[in-house]
């Protein structure tokens, strides 16, 4: 049998947390002959409801499970781990101020870095989901000398999903039809999602699909999705964000399929212009672990002023935790 | 490619229902080339919340899901449908005797037998998961003339996860380990749960664990787990109670594995000395869609009053509804 893959959640008793432990449990996320260890980590006063996560986890008998760390301990959650999830943030309170949050939230994510530099496995890879993913990353690997800024990334990928699910819907099409979706840029409203490489059953999309609709439609619906889930829910995506999580790590671990991509945010290295080390959302190619930004994309003008407009947002964003960096 | 399977949840924006639909969706229930069609069914005053439900699985693009249907009809929710889990359930409130909780439940379970007798497939399977589940499975079942008995089922499948996961960690072995682990009753705290016919790796739980052990702690924590976990996490049991309907219908649908059996609620056909009719949770091995009940186990005196205890609870329950069936 493999030797179990070590798996660190953050904000595991939260509501993406609980959603997202037992599918990495149950081997969606690596495979149906792949054992996981699952650290779970949480604030001290999260570790009740932490603990019932850890016995309903028991309760479903999982033969891929082979042990579940509980802890509010960084040392203990992220020691030897291959994979951390950092999804635990502080939420935005009422009257908070975008740049507060972007500080209070530096704290934790600088902190988690280095915890994750000194206990962690050498290979680790780390996916942030707690907002503001791109920017927690940037900091949480600025915050680990001994390892490699390409380990760390953000998430873009529930708003790649959402695109996907959208230009199926308009096309009348299976999401399994559609390859080549491209998330650009900030996991905020300045994304762009980007249908302009997309093909559906081989086809252009924007042979299916009017360029006004994509503007007009499409991508304010994608940048709004979050707030339209909550008006519906009274809640946050969660399981969606989840399996969202499942789909990204499977993907970095396992490799994108033949022919299409996925959207990623990752360091950027210079890449269609974008600042080095401003972490981005591209879409990439995965293989055997590692990801490629996939280059040589035409961009036209008004997507070239989407990524700059995301890209000034990322660097105001840069600005404001920089004494961290 | 495979047809679709349709699948109906009731109660889908609840807590067990939210955790079920995106693994069913994601193929965990039927495997990863089975499409499936969920048909979510809810309350009317819960649209709102399960419209939230549609749009975060629309927007996880999952490949096997080539259709979703919101409705509080029941009618369309059940249309044509190859398995309907039922788990939208009145709870008990407070002050509420046990009496009237079965009474209310029985309008519910009853309106929905004859709904799925009218609407569904001819060879619909029936999981109830809503409390009190072995009656509300027997009232549905009562309703629905043109279907069989055997059609209808009850969950003990938590409960049967739970008593494994217990042994494991107390025998220090692998849930994969265990085999023939038995829940023997009402899904209620008159269960008894068997580690009689139990094998670790082979070796028969007995020799490695006390008859004291299993009566004084195993047995009671089992009946008492659910508890446990509202206690630890301020709400009850959600994912876990997901993960065993996923566990019941894949077990159902594409059969128990070889030399193991699992633990189901279905009619009584007299097996073990149970009146013919009674929703009682047996070990069953599935083949082909079809389960059959182990027989010739032995009961000693203890298991054999255990049993009655938990078949008397259940003649009471079924008394209090005689009227609807």
């Amino acid at each position: 049998m493999k030797a179990p893959i070590k798996v660190t959640i953050t904000g595991a008793a939260g509501h993406i947390g609980y959603a997202l432990a037992f599918r990495v449990a149950s081997g969606e996320m690596f495979g149906p002959d792949q054992p996981v260890i699952l650290r779970l980590l949480e604030i001290p006063q999260a570790l009740s409801s932490l603990n019932g996560v850890g016995m309903e986890l028991e309760d479903c008998a999982l033969p891929l499970l082979h042990d579940i760390v509980l802890t509010d301990d960084q040392a203990i959650g992220f020691r030897e781990t291959d994979y951390a999830i950092l999804i635990g943030a502080k939420p935005r309170s009422k009257g908070m101020e975008r740049k507060d949050l972007i500080t209070e939230n530096a704290k934790i994510f600088s902190s988690q870095g280095r915890a994750i530099n000194d206990h962690a496995s050498g290979d680790v890879r780390v996916l942030v989901v707690g907002n503001p993913a791109n920017t927690n990353a940037l900091i949480a690997a600025a915050n680990a000398p001994d390892l490699d800024r390409t380990q760390f990334t953000a998430m873009t990928r529930l708003d790649h999903n959402r695109a996907l699910g959208q230009l199926a819907n308009k096309t009348n099409n299976l999401v399994a039809d559609i390859s080549r979706m491209t998330i650009w840029g900030n996991h905020s409203m300045t994304q762009y999602p980007d249908i302009g490489n997309c093909l559906v059953k081989g086809t252009p999309a924007l042979e299916l699909v009017s360029r006004d609709w994509a503007i007009d439609h499409f991508i304010p619906r994608i940048q709004r999705r979050g707030a339209e889930i909550i008006e519906a829910r009274g809640l946050s995506s969660a399981a969606s964000a989840a399996d969202a999580v499942v789909d990204h790590v499977h993907n970095w671990a396992l490799g994108t399929p033949e022919g299409d991509w996925v959207s990623m945010s990752v360091a950027s290295d210079g890449s269609y212009g974008i600042p080095e080390g401003v972490v981005f959302s591209y879409p990439v190619i995965c293989k055997d672990g590692s990801y490629e930004i996939v280059q040589g994309l035409d961009l036209d003008e008004f997507s070239q002023s989407r990524l700059k407009a995301s890209e000034k947002e990322l660097l105001e964003e840069r600005a404001i935790i920089a004494d961290l960096l």
